[in-house]
């Protein structure tokens, strides 16, 4: 990939063997100073030790260092997993000489584990002795699981004739499900921007990106996304009007961010874009689309590329949203597929067919009553998914 | 199977054409006099004709016949689909030359497709002529669909010296959901029950039976449970006595084929009983219960054979009631295998997974805070619940 610049950055990746794969699953973002920080946390009442622990340190509203292993939640661990995640941060931070308070920490992997801390302990020299402003694919690819590819978003940003970057990093193809901030997320960027705006800012992003994509209805204990911002630039987002500026750059690293996870997901062949309108309220837009993009059965008919509407209108019934299914339409792409709540025939179900061999597309279901709207990312569920999760700890 | 004896009802099942694979797809359920009725029908927005009309006839609470067709729905199908339905129950009305008031009507298949009246009414006078008492296992075959076995449950009782019988037979195996009466279920006895009462008592088993499974997650358009009594063996259903001794048998019945559904889900492997207690409120343990047994995740790990609790836990933590983590015990079956939201190590996991190999078991969820408790049976998530629903409709 293109190089990336996000000043006073670096990163490393490394193999400490907590995956049995023997791949690279401890990862590392380190600021030359110390930065803005924000984060958005998963909402489930199970919580893994690095939440616990980061949602603490991230009230100073400063950080320098993330610390990241895959293998391993780190959850359902007890005192001793608080105990392993403050020691992981505070391995890091020995080793950068610098205070652990400013070190954060993230886990993925097998919920319920111990953390092998002594595979984690061995391996921060060379983790550290590997950062580089070019290590970004090496961090991007210690943080995945069952992620066939890295995911990293850069954009580039211009105050006031300082140029900024905002680069950012994702993991995650399972246990995602909009409902919060979703799986493991780290952006960085140079420009300056107050602790307080960064949380704001990241909030309103999250919401436009994160919480609007599902792969299984499944909420993580780990979710966390993180942004650091570390002025290196020389770029102050101070007004108004730069305000609105960096929170379009922001949104933009994350829906592309998002739009890669679910590509992703887990054994997925298909990104399908669920976009509801016409309904009296948004959030019964959201009911509806959330209920169709979380469907076994819409979900298994889109990886078998039939345009099974029946399964559509039936969940979008079982949303709890109000509605006249005799009003409903329904298209594949722009295909009229479903017209007052009935099929338009053959010749429809043909072109429909087409827009389902795509490997994008999206179905758009309008009630035709109000001006509510709001839509999901989702993926097919395939064969493979199946596969992936009876096998996933074996 | 054995022979069963539900007096003055007959049953027929015949080939109409309408599943393109040539098997029965057209039954009907006749009582020699007019019987009590009641029913309880899907609570999705989007509802199939033959349940439009259904809810209007059965205000009457009379009832002599039931016309069923499998392979399609006749759902989403308008104007046009209330007619069909209509003329559906007509034309049996008119063979059995009685008022077609007192004929229901339940269609179960695809979504969206006009109903085929043409082929039901060659086949009707086939269908009334092959009438027997002895038909059931015809009738319980006209009315699967993704089902691989006819489910019929058969219960004898007696009161005050007069023997009776109540028989239900019910087919689903897919879009089943504890959210209402799922799927379609016929349900006969020769007890004279009132019309009041039988309403109350199906309300009341149905709440313990068909509310309490799921397969998918998916609720159906078209979910209908009939009971019919024609007090045809001089067993009166009278005192309070009798109508807890009535109820008790409805509810066997009832919960043996909501089981029977379970345990035929589409591509199902395992029957589960995911059993929920110690929380502060039934409600709460109704919330996690159903959570975990929704959960992909959780149910391809059991088709996987793998204790994996992280996912159970999880899944409870997103389910929103309230609870703290660190109390909960998980038992797969008698073996623990969580205490206080951690593992129990290597030795239980060994237990756990031979637990997991069998082809019925329970998980218990003890949340150790009040005395809330629920349970839901589910069924494991496999590659041949895709495959089927992949190609569903092909």
């Amino acid at each position: 990939m293109k190089k990336i610049l996000c000043k006073g950055f670096s990163f490393s990746g490394v193999v400490s063997g907590l995956k049995k794969n023997g791949q690279k699953d401890l990862g590392l973002i380190y600021s030359e100073v110390p930065a803005s920080v924000a984060g958005v946390f998963t909402r489930n009442r199970v919580q893994a030790a690095p939440v616990l622990v980061d949602r603490e340190r991230i009230k100073k509203g400063l950080c320098r260092a993330v610390i990241v292993n895959s293998g391993s939640a780190n959850c359902c661990t007890g005192d001793q997993g608080l105990k392993d995640a403050i020691s992981e941060a505070r391995l890091a931070a020995y080793e950068l000489d610098i205070s652990e308070e400013l070190v954060l920490v993230a886990s993925t992997g097998v919920i319920g584990k111990p953390l092998a801390l002594d595979k984690i302990k061995a391996a921060v020299p060379e983790l550290i002795k590997s950062l580089s402003p070019d290590g970004i694919n090496d961090f991007a690819q210690a943080i995945m699981t069952t992620d066939t590819v890295p995911k990293i978003i850069s954009r580039n940003g211009n105050i006031g004739g300082s140029g900024f970057n905002i680069t950012g990093v994702a993991k995650g193809a399972g246990m995602i499900c909009p409902d919060m901030a979703t799986m493991l997320c780290f952006v960085c960027t140079d420009a300056t921007v107050s602790p307080d705006f960064l949380k704001e800012v990241l909030a309103s992003s999250v919401e436009k990106s994160f919480n609007r994509i599902t792969i299984d209805g499944d909420t993580s204990t780990n979710d966390t996304v993180l942004v650091m911002a570390n002025g290196m630039s020389g770029a102050v987002v101070g007004s108004r009007a730069d305000k609105t500026y960096f929170q379009e750059l922001l949104d933009e690293v994350l829906k592309e961010l998002a739009k890669m996870v679910v590509k992703d997901g887990e054994g997925a062949t298909k990104l399908v874009d669920i976009i509801v309108k016409g309904t009296a309220s948004g959030s019964d837009a959201e009911k509806i689309a959330k209920t169709i993009a979380n469907s076994s059965l819409v979900k298994t008919a889109l990886f078998g590329e039939d345009a099974n509407w029946g399964r559509i209108l039936a969940a979008a019934g079982r949303s709890g949203a109000e509605f006249d299914p005799g009003l409903v339409d329904i298209y594949f792409d722009d295909v009229l597929m479903v017209r007052n709540g009935m099929g338009c025939g053959d010749a429809a179900e043909i072109e429909a067919t087409k827009v389902l061999k795509k490997p994008e597309l999206s179905i758009t279901v309008d009630l035709k009553t109000g001006d509510g709207k709001a839509s999901v990312l989702t993926c097919d569920f395939s064969i493979d998914y199946v596969k992936i999760n009876a096998d996933y700890r074996s």
